[in-house]
């Protein structure tokens, strides 16, 4: 079978930016802070009331564009991976189909996951490509903060709008793929869920985000370990040969407990929440984007999602020189 | 590359029956008449008040376990194709796996499709079955009638509620999966909306389905031809060498029109839509069910979707014999 690379990322961000500070969250200022230290979230962008999630997909796709020449025309894969569609019929790739000029010998689909949504795309774009020839664009964009409860300061602090656009081809540049799995556990459904989102009545409950945080922390604690020492075994690899661990940046607190727990390296841990919060699928690609120039040929990146559903997942890239 | 095999089929109907009659619709006789004879769809199942998608998907895939012998336990890809999920965070696919007790390390993700939905599906879970050995199941389920206006016939009179869970392995019995190949056009978005339906805000349109008819009808007869004589191409094979062309169950109408266009003889084309209506992705898996027992080992089955996006596919199977 054919190796998968991930040959570049771009991105757009919501188009205002929203901090969690007394004026904006109307608490007393030392609460904020409180926040602030706990989450390391000290700003987060938010969609602007006329940009809607294919919107921000839609300008990170045309910023790939622009950064690697390649044009919609060339495309024969477009995933989309979001919980906060424009319509639940049509999905937002088939918006973006239109909008870009993608062929219409053209795979196109809307995939729904979170957190994890970048792992399970990433394993479905190059189980695709793996399929037939050609170049696939996976798109992770999510509008959360029209879901969230302006009251509930346990997500609103949390969240981001944001969008990344990731080419995936055969061509041999950026980060090979060289493994991926993921897991699941239905049984948690009820520790994240968007109540009265989509079709089901739900008299008992405020419409918008629910989220039982304790719930979420323990689960990642006990599933993220898990799966990043699976994905060792199954490698062969040991953790100190890992250069970076991108953690899906749910916020500071999980990821330091994270970093404890498996004795990691602080500066194999690279974090980008401060200004960005929860980008939810994007956060992996918004994060590897931001290090892409540090990262040098033979060196290994554990990229690790968890999330609602519950749902999680690790894929393994290595760094390849662009001249191959 | 391993061979794929759809090995078995299972259903679940809405739990009550709609008629296109003069009782039901509020019109005249004779125009329900007209549109039953016009349609071809005398009723539909229709999703109880508190019946779901993911109740129908649940269904659907304990019918298939049942019928199988399989458990959930062996299963490590479960995709569940909708378009109108109970919620939109999380998926129905994340419900099915806490409900039904699929293991932990299992692909679980939600795809986004309408009448397009069991090709892509396919598509995908035979690419990830290539990918990683083990069993996967398709789950096609929808809700439309959530979405329908009941004061709009031209969408009310088309439309069945339905799931169907299908079971793909490298195991040689079934339907060998031959060819998959997709389409899309999303310059045709806004031929078939569901209005107000997730995140948009739409001041200027009554909440629900939205369908411009002709628009469909159109790229209906324009590009399902030019697909199949594609498939044909590709594959090396004629028309007249396949036994049944399995189309999704649009309508009659629609049906009859392709039939003439592509002269198909008429016992190549079965439907269903008579009771069943159109139930968008789980209408092909549907057809398929009914005609099981009459394929005999060596025939060809090219299955057919067309619809919502715009997108459109097609699938080659072959009937192997199930002592392989």
């Amino acid at each position: 079978m054919p190796e998968i690379y991930l040959n570049a990322i771009a991105s757009a961000l919501g188009g205002r930016v929203e901090f969690n500070d007394a004026a904006t969250l109307g608490q007393p200022s030392e609460d904020c802070e409180r926040i602030v230290k706990k989450t390391g979230v000290s700003s987060r962008p938010i969609a602007l009331p006329d940009q809607y999630t294919s919107d921000l997909a839609c300008t990170a796709a045309r910023a790939l564009f622009h950064q690697t020449g390649i044009r919609a025309g060339e495309i024969n894969t477009l995933l989309v991976c979001t919980q906060t569609p424009d319509h639940l019929i049509p999905g937002v790739s088939s918006r973006l189909h239109g909008q870009l000029g993608f062929p219409e010998d053209c795979f196109v689909l809307d995939i729904n996951q979170g957190c994890s949504g970048f792992i399970l795309g990433t394993q479905t774009a190059a189980a695709l490509l793996r399929s037939s020839i050609g170049s696939a664009i996976l798109i992770n964009a999510d509008t959360y903060s029209r879901l969230i409860r302006p009251d509930d300061l346990t997500t609103r602090v949390l969240f981001g709008d944001a969008a990344t656009a990731a080419l995936f081809s055969t061509q041999p540049c950026g980060l090979r793929v060289l493994y991926n799995r993921s897991f699941a556990d239905g049984s948690g459904y009820d520790a994240f869920v968007a109540r009265g989102s989509a079709l089901r009545h739900e008299r008992d409950f405020l419409a918008g985000i629910h989220m039982d945080g304790a719930s979420i922390l323990s689960f990642a604690l006990r599933a993220v370990p898990n799966a990043i020492h699976r994905a060792l075994e199954d490698t062969g690899m040991r953790l100190d040969e890992i250069r970076m661990v991108a953690f899906h940046q749910a916020n500071s607190f999980v990821i330091g407990k994270l970093v404890q727990k498996l004795r990691l390296r602080e500066e194999q841990v690279p974090q980008n929440c401060s200004a960005l919060g929860n980008t939810v699928s994007a956060s992996i690609p918004l994060l590897l984007l931001d290090q892409w120039a540090q990262l040098k040929p033979g060196e290994f990146v554990l990229a690790v999602g968890f999330g609602v559903g519950l749902s999680w997942g690790v894929s393994l890239f290595e760094r390849v020189s662009d001249d191959l």
